[in-house]
């Protein structure tokens, strides 16, 4: 079908192409000149402003964003509200928070815009492989989307899904990433022990081999462990610091609006944190009661 | 090659089922007698004895033990200590805590039989999927053992590794089950989040099947979850009551002695102790704490 | 001082009887005619609303909320915006949200009418003992309240403090609250370690007693517990049932916007959240998982 | 009574002092000559070995040993074992693990030397303040010390106690450890959340003084925090590095034992062996993960 991509960065110019590879069609705008050239060179349609990318679109129209969440969301969902015509529909691909896909939805609905929150994983290895894709929104205007799914999604019915009304995508999918802080946190603290265990001087790269096949703890995550691992065995030269994209802060801050404990989240989110404050306020004054109780010398910054 | 097996239970009886399967000889010990005529109608040798096991193997003798951690590991031990000869060799592919099996390593060495030590994964789908096994033991002896690994494993070349000395086997799959735990409780958190958004009316096991194809927690633990939350969706009649069998508890405390964090290691199993206490006597005690400072309401039990 | 008191519950009409017995004059509010009584009978001057107890004060008027946080604070606060006058001050010394008080203060500031925000601790101790106070709000409006602080504090001079802008006094309280629930827990997990220590017998209360002379864990919590543990050493007749009251989830949600771990203050949450869960859906996932890749037993619930 | 005290570092010495300056007779040992000599200046016998402390004392003697716990205590132990007569007795006033305790006591009981053990709190305010001390062991040898526990303790019959067999008092000792590392996390992250809010410029000693007087969270480490924060309010020039002393590791352990979830515990623990680790592998990892799924920027070392 014809679709608009607004947003060709490292998400939205993959899928792009990966739309185009299966007989697409996909016109897309991006601020960066260069970003629009390289879907051009896919053989794609290029527009220089949101006004030029929706006039080129037939009507009931289909608008993919994939621009990063926030501020940037919210100014091209407003533009959108603008330039659409009732009976065309937004779709937001980004990791935006599911309270802010309810309040865009709203409003696009007021005009009558349609408005489908899609929960999209799979990051740069999505183009060959293709992405999961948790999709909400109302049933027709998802079912009229449904060849764009079926070409990002790893196979025709598999890797994406209808999971209910709208917000209910994100939902969804900032969920999954609170898992993967889990996930992510489980196996770095499990190779950390391992490491620390020099008497064995094990060999991290072999290990994470053998546990790909037929162990418990096989993933997805594990394979490029395995890779990192491979690559560069003691992690030489990579900084202990390590960022987070927010939808582990928001599965923190929903589990507890929903009385459900996620202490494992919880911590994948706070081991991050801590990774960033390499001159932590709390320890310091840890150090400063040790001295005034026990007279525990204190280390000098 | 000719292998002894010791225990015929869940793991011991597959395993030994795989290596006939594959062209190896075995003979079997379990005192279960059911467990003995399983092996035996798999085309398996049988003995009623561990006298009678190690009588009919051929020297240089291989016996696998594969029993619950701990005193029956030991007796097991001890029992093959006076009955095997130097050049033998004994493996222990059970859940052994490593400084056990260090300790055991020593004590046959004395009498120069050798040790090694498998840490094996894979569960009930071992049999038809392939073991993933972590070896620790001398160059030489993990050398002749190399058939009966290249079967038990998924794959001849996969899955299966020497990773260092006696020992270490061991250890390797105590963080792969500390790891497992973290796995885990991060996915029992998140299907939990999501089973308690109403307002979404989650399928659970929908969500679980998008996940598998093309998202960054894909796993064979999901894979499992999958299957889990098809056969019984709101996993009705189940209690929320969770066993551990000790490698968690060790990794903790390795995790500790070699001063490396593990909060998610560690929360994951305190996760479990709470979940077989429903008579807090900590919540009880917050409760009490909080009707003395503010006079709130405490609950009758 | 002559003050207006609107809330005259535990907390409430504890803080108006300290400042008739000190020789303030008091009027109290509260729907509650039973509540008014008490007040009256204690010496203090009742309203039967809002609008009669402004009409009793004179000009400029202070009046005290001690109500619910939440809705009951917001109807309160726009009541009150329309009955007083510019000049007149509003505190609220309940437990709101700091960013709620953010905003009740800028729409009372734009009717010139001030507010202060007074983060309130000390339970139902506070009437003989005093609370201590952390106010938030203008330096020259605080001044003026200086002698209601003064008396609603333990001491003249202390347990009381002018903390910053409108709003800090909430933040501070609600980070107090934050800390509170991590020092309970602390407490709660220790002397539960003791309790099943079956072999040691150990009196608890008797522990408590020990460590609130000259140990390192001295504390008024401890007091309190030491308190509970009297009358009720083995806690018969609680339930494990822990409410919470909104300030530690602000604390855990604060630290993440700030980017501060606060592992202890979040897992002290959570523990509540999962003393009032007696069918953990995590759990029971965790049952089942356990049974697909192990085959181990599922207890029926 | 007459006291033998091996060890006159700060603990040691110190309470050799209380003793003294309350009638006592004190002979201590220590093997640096600077410590026997400032025992001496107090008025405090010295010997200048094991054989002559206990020559010295008058049978049946009683020992206070109060040296660094593990090999130090162990060899004192031994070389008592050969000093010491029958109907003597030897008390550990340090932190020893409550294990080593019971297999110390049953040595020394094969000769009929009594042991007790003295899980001491208080350190370096315990000369002015007193010691709470928690006592395990016979009762009648418990009794005979009641003198010399009399005086360590805050008051006569206050702040200690006979909580039960030998190495109860160890275990006791411990868990308060556990517990005050818990307490001091709580505050060290609330400190942390109020120092980061820059808006609001909290002065951090202030709230710590207003907290002292009236709040839920006063106690004698709020009591010492405020002292530090008073002193140096930004904790300038003090590392964020934070020892521990064995207690924590210990309860963790012991509650994973006894079944008990201790979750804050273990994590007050775990941030303390964070503060440590200013290049952690755990952190690299989940970087370079990050890296391998989504392309996501790596922070160099």
């Amino acid at each position: 079908m014809e679709l608009g991509m607004v947003g060709l960065g490292r998400m939205g110019g993959n899928m792009a192409q990966r739309l185009l590879r299966d007989g697409h069609t996909v016109v897309g705008f991006d601020p960066d000149a260069a970003a629009r050239k390289a879907l051009a060179d896919e053989g794609g349609g290029t527009a220089d402003s949101l006004q030029a990318l929706v006039a080129a679109l037939p009507a009931p129209r289909a608008v993919w964003m994939m621009v990063p969440a926030g501020k940037i969301t919210d100014g091209t969902v407003e533009a959108l509200a603008g330039l659409l015509a009732p009976g065309d529909v937004v779709i937001d691909g980004g990791n935006s928070n599911y309270k802010d896909t309810l309040r865009r939805a709203q409003a696009l609905a007021a005009k009558r815009i349609g408005y489908v929150d899609c929960g999209t994983s799979g990051g740069v290895w999505g183009l060959a492989e293709g992405y999961s894709l948790m999709v909400g929104g109302d049933q027709a205007v998802v079912e009229r989307l449904r060849p764009v799914f079926e070409t990002l999604a790893p196979a025709k019915d598999a890797g994406w899904g209808h999971v209910g009304p709208v917000g209910s995508g994100h939902f969804t999918k900032m969920v999954h990433n609170g898992i993967e802080y889990g996930l992510m946190q489980a196996y770095a603290e499990g190779f950390s022990i391992l490491r620390h265990k020099q008497e064995f001087a094990l060999d991290l790269h072999q290990v994470a081999q053998i546990w790909r096949s037929g162990s418990v703890v096989r993933s997805w995550l594990l394979d490029l462990t395995a890779d990192a691992l491979g690559k560069n065995p003691t992690l030489d030269g990579i900084a202990p610091w390590v960022a987070d994209s927010g939808e582990g802060r928001w599965t923190v801050a929903e589990a507890i609006d929903l009385d459900v404990p996620a202490p494992v989240i919880a911590l994948s989110l706070m081991a991050r944190l801590r990774s960033r404050d390499d001159d932590s306020f709390a320890d310091k004054l840890l150090a400063a009661m040790r001295n005034e109780f026990g007279g525990h010398a204190i280390r000098k910054a």
